[in-house]
């Protein structure tokens, strides 16, 4: 299994277009063979957030790193609705749940 | 490098005590030969929230999985703070930084 670890910080602005593509891409994601799930938070305040998006191989997350439209939305990542982001692309070493009973 | 990502969910309760815990082992986990930063998020609706910790080594992330106060804090994290929690630990593969000039 592989994770794509997203942080980024949001610009104060765009906040329908960002929810309106954030929603478009959460659906869009869902059809790419290989994708798990994913799971992300931001902080209204400081405007950061962490997503982590789990494939089951590279080749899924080339994939959906190259879907066109999710392009497209990269493009306006960067002209409208990030300050800055960082991006790792990480192999799952081992994994732990815990659950209360 | 190598990173442990941490999703959990909280109790609704022990909300200071958490608070308290958290800003020790930000603290402790500073002095670890080989921790480089960490980055975490919480949803204060749902609870949810994810934290990713960056080591230089698999040692590293050994080493504060085993420092006898952090042990101390997990298991309150199972007897008080947590609901459930899913850990990671990954190997990262290729990493990307995108900076609005």
């Amino acid at each position: 299994m592989y994770a794509v670890i997203f942080r980024s910080v949001r610009t104060p602005d765009w906040e329908e277009l960002y929810q309106e593509h954030s929603a478009k891409m959460e659906l869009l994601v869902k059809n790419i063979k290989g994708y798990i799930s994913h799971h992300g938070h931001r902080d209204s305040g400081t405007r950061e957030g962490v997503t982590v998006s789990y494939f089951e191989s590279l080749e899924a997350i080339q994939e959906w790193r190259e879907h066109p439209e999710h392009k497209a939305t990269q493009e306006l990542g960067k002209s409208h609705f990030y300050e800055r982001y960082e991006i790792e692309v990480v192999k799952v070493e081992r994994e732990y749940e815990w659950v209360r009973e």
